[in-house]
């Protein structure tokens, strides 16, 4: 019971997140399909933070669907994710906005840096109230995605200075390898 | 249980996208019901909206009805769903505030047939996912429905060129044909 | 199941009407709080609103208690109060920010009447779906709080050209006649 | 079944409360570091309200626990917390636009102090339907961080015409107070 609060909550700033950012996609005045052509890179940005938002959210359900006791640490960890996810609509805001100028992508990757840093943390802490030997435990292992996946932020953040396309590809690919669902824990689970 | 959190997630992602396309009726400054008369074509778009996305929603609420486990397929088709019905509340400003003019009225069709599509690849996971003989995939048939409308929507997008009379008259036909609920489903479970 | 769906659509609705009126009151520049004299109307406005958002919430909740089985008029009638109740917010913004205006105050009533209108509607669903000796059927017998609430609205819109505060006085009256919860569902469940 | 209704929408309007504090922070206009600088009063503002939020949810859901009949009561003092809550993002706002001047700062520890009791209304009222020798009953005793809380909000108040940092220090003591989760209850749960 406990459990479906906490998910009912983080399911409805997860999905007032990924609302709210199309409401930076300012509608535009004047008619005819010229003035929609700004809107190209705040749209864009808009896709990938979507496309994040919804690999939190689906990660977020499988790894509480191991879950059986919600403890206070639980509780905690999973509101500094939001936290740091809540943010997101700023950053991708500015972002497009700014046409991926480099300072923008930097701090765009800063923040994703902190969510997966934050994901990190509520991991621990539902294998600590759970054991080593937990589903999740077992499932995660050496938990190389997340590795990969924090190195390509630096990475991304690094290289904002030195082109936005490459910054913003070491994101693309964070999206691509996470795209697929964390079969670890189906698999554990069966 | 998993399922129960789809739905949770895509009611709030519902809810919101039907609640900030109110924010588009912007107050107006100064009193007189003369100071309204400019909100009517807003007003009117935002309508139509209201019941685009009340049918999604009650229809996603029948099919869903008939599932029985969650894939991973189900929940990215379904999240693919939820991203077209976000850019709902952009075009419906974009069409109300410059008065139903044609390229808004293109757009507006685009973005309801991309939908349509959504829906029906997530339909097609359902039923791949529980097999041809479940109750979802004798109910839906050929899907007569769902060919009109997207033979109607792409009637709209060439129409609006001509009349946005003529195009709205699609858009409005399409909404009429799915008020009703999609008995298919009801007469086929019980 | 199907019942808690229409519930969490609707309580996700109603919440996000409620908090969008918040930012009708729109964050002063400059400091002193002089600056927050000016928002006194619309933050009236905003407190008469969330009492009524409030009353429909726990109305709602006590007459979707009484219902087992869900029809599709029981679901568009329900998507036809919540139209009603999303244009609350935009008539108090109006109100607020003209100062009660005669105009602004008839409107707040019109919208009111429907939403009263509305709620009516989806009664009649229900009891027609479960029979005049269901337990609503019998609760709400000649419903005779509905017709006076309908008969202050309509005098509030007619005595708003006469003085903004009978008019107000009128829908302060309605509030507070439907602040207690409706004991007559409560009384025949027991 | 009632109680779940309710923590469903005191949940969806938490979550909503909190994630429109972010739209405070307003996408600037430029790149550059520089133009996030004027940013960092409204970047803290967010964070100390984030917190307190975060608290109010998880005392809430700790409260919430120990219920088993909802009252007519809890209704309508659960909705009179919301309606205090609702008023945290204004607030927020204003505060951090104005880099913390000591109007701001005031006004901003009267609507804590005004959750505070409404908090306090809501605990007597679920108290009153269990009865004194009720779980929450017996836990709460004397409600010594209640009370501590009060006092320093009051400080805050007083001392924000002293200086910023000062009544700063009190709002930020009374979170760190309660940071750490009731653990009143959950200790007389077990």
């Amino acid at each position: 019971m406990q459990k479906g609060r906490l998910e009912a909550f983080s399911d409805g700033v997860l999905a007032i997140i990924i609302t709210i950012m199309v409401l930076e996609i300012k509608v535009p005045h004047g008619t005819g399909f010229a003035v929609l052509l700004p809107l190209i890179p705040v749209f864009l940005s808009y896709v990938l933070s979507f496309i994040y938002i919804g690999i939190y959210w689906n990660n977020h359900h499988h790894m509480l669907h191991t879950v059986t006791r919600v403890s206070g640490g639980i509780l905690w960890a999973n509101l500094y994710l939001l936290f740091w996810l809540s943010l997101v609509p700023f950053v991708t805001g500015w972002m497009g906005e700014n046409h991926f100028a480099c300072e923008t992508m930097a701090l765009y990757g800063f923040i994703m840096l902190m969510c997966a840093v934050a994901y990190f943390i509520l991991q621990r802490q539902i294998i600590k109230s759970q054991g080593k030997e937990s589903v999740l435990g077992k499932a995660i292992g050496k938990d190389q995605k997340g590795n990969i996946s924090a190195c390509l932020y630096i990475a991304g953040i690094g290289l904002s200075w030195v082109s936005s396309w490459l910054s913003g590809s070491m994101y693309v690919l964070v999206a691509l390898i996470w795209l697929i669902p964390d079969k670890r824990i189906e698999r554990t689970v069966e």
